[in-house]
């Protein structure tokens, strides 16, 4: 039987104990788990980006992945925490639609995260990571049956993320977030665009190409992106920069 | 028997190789181990911050966990290299004040690191990390006893974090660090404090708080943070920035 | 029988989930299975800046291990995808000078990946990383045979970092990176250069030292590094910003 996989994604930062300490809270309850963190310099407190990210990776694991996301501006208020069963996944984290992209699936299953024998022995206010969900996500990658750590509960918070329109011949979307390298995803989906699409950000033309290769330098480019949308870039260069801004920018798409 | 956990806590930054080079000295010594990364990238050469982020993270982990700290400005000059068993958790690193958290446990032992035999072969004078340190971890994980890797000794160099003056009703003390989000950890134990008590930090006001979520915005707010000591938090913003200060500024707290 | 490893070496950044896809990638493949990070926060596209923190880790790791090396500016272009066998280890990564080190080794055997069994289903234009390289490394630490990977080939792309002229009393060189704390790395071997060495940076004199704690402030340093080439530092305070320049600065070193 494989080892049991557990991913991580926080916006706790790289210079922080905090990540550390809910891989502590997680091993002391089981020994023999694979942790792998998804990435925790997320902008702070940003739920939207730790979602894109979040649809980006989770099913690229194995099935039976726990996903761990502690993004949690409202910690210690009465948001609930919750788990959700999706897609042969599960997710564990606050209901505050950084599950969105979960909850969405045609066989979700959510429950919320009401059963205290399950937690630390002592529950901080502000560190539910590490006292809530980081023992919830340990006891899925236990075996431990879903539908035995919450009550079922059918009202959670949905995705913060846009979803484009998408007409005939034009879709209107925006930039949900840049990527390090300044890259901009957009909510527009490849399989609407095609081949053949004409790209518009900010109402500014872009050059559509295949890959950043066959670009010259200071064009905006449109492509197809490693996530299934469509992306908007600057060779070697950073778009949001260019373009003075990222998530929410008006991105229009035309096909023939 | 579960698998030998080793944590990482070091100053290198997370664009060199340093780490993974300690990785790779302790991975050619024993190969079923886990590799915790607690941070790397701490402010350079920063003792205080080491210690505080260790002190919060070791004993999340399970009994037996061996904790490798490289924050070692002295390294290639005469300050010596030690181990130190305390509380079921080893602690290997320089002896410069950075474990002087595990040094002041009352089942503290120290030793030592002078023999040669558990080192790397060639020594280089400026990488202890890899060399000395990472391979006297593996030791430890592969079930080397403590007392055979080196000399007891009792004037290791002990904590280098302030410790408050706290009275009956009225407790002086400072800020050892900020995380990421500007939040400010200060050294006035929670247990102090109790419920009910009114936090100075450099002579300005703050509202006592449960957690971020009740307070508005622009205020200094004062909390029981999850480490067990008083924290003082702008809501989604840095305290740290707004008072233009952080290690060293003065905290006063009252308590009925 | 030990557990493979992989390691990992990108310029995705920390806050991307690009990596963590990686891992999926592989982790779908192969359950029991070292993943170490080496570095994910290099300067974007810097070729040399990754091949220098290559050679600098892989050969710590133990026999066997497989590198995973995407710095990648070439991504969707003609460029080939590589794997090298060299010194009882494996690489992985695009034909661009990346694995440069490992390619000028004696008994380096290159081979062309063209074989698609061996990739993921479906292969985005931009991120060979996950869909390439990624499915390879899993291969090879699952045992499959080096050669079943690809057709030899003998026209990789060898190494862009620059070779120092070493004569008998005089070398010149060059910087090739900086690492965080702003040390300059140049490409001068320790073992050229000896014990009683002069060094001038950029035309400026440099105290020769043993380790940082000998020197002053404010002083420029020369000493043997880490990695087995000489190093230009300034105590507690960062030679790149003081020279204004890191890579490509002018290094002279003078042998008795």
């Amino acid at each position: 039987m494989s080892i049991p996989l557990i991913t991580l994604l926080t916006d706790f930062g790289s210079s922080s104990g905090y990540v550390a300490q809910m891989k502590g809270a997680i091993l002391s309850r089981i020994s023999d788990v694979h942790l792998i963190d998804i990435a925790h310099d997320l902008p702070a407190q940003s739920i939207p980006h730790a979602e894109v990210i979040l649809r980006s990776v989770a099913f690229q694991m194995p099935e039976g992945s726990v996903h761990l996301v502690v993004v949690d501006p409202g910690v210690g208020t009465s948001r609930r925490a919750i788990a959700v069963q999706a897609g042969g996944h599960y997710f564990v984290g606050p209901d505050n639609g950084v599950l969105g992209f979960a909850l969405a699936m045609s066989d979700a299953k959510v429950i919320h995260l009401d059963r205290s024998e399950f937690f630390a022995k002592t529950i901080s206010k502000t560190f539910h990571g590490r006292d809530i969900f980081a023992p919830v996500a340990a006891e899925l990658a236990k075996g431990t049956l879903f539908e035995k750590l919450g009550s079922p509960m059918n009202d959670a918070l949905q995705s913060l993320l846009s979803v484009a329109k998408l007409g005939d011949k034009m879709a209107t979307g925006e930039v949900w977030i840049a990527d390090r390298f300044g890259n901009l995803l957009t909510n527009i989906p490849a399989t609407w665009a095609g081949e053949d699409f004409e790209l518009q950000i900010d109402s500014k033309k872009t050059r559509r190409v295949k890959t950043y290769g066959e670009a010259g330098s200071n064009e905006l480019l449109s492509l197809v992106g490693s996530e299934g949308y469509l992306e908007v870039a600057i060779k070697n260069d950073s778009a949001a920069s260019f373009l003075g801004q990222a998530s929410g920018l008006l991105v229009e798409v035309k096909r023939p």
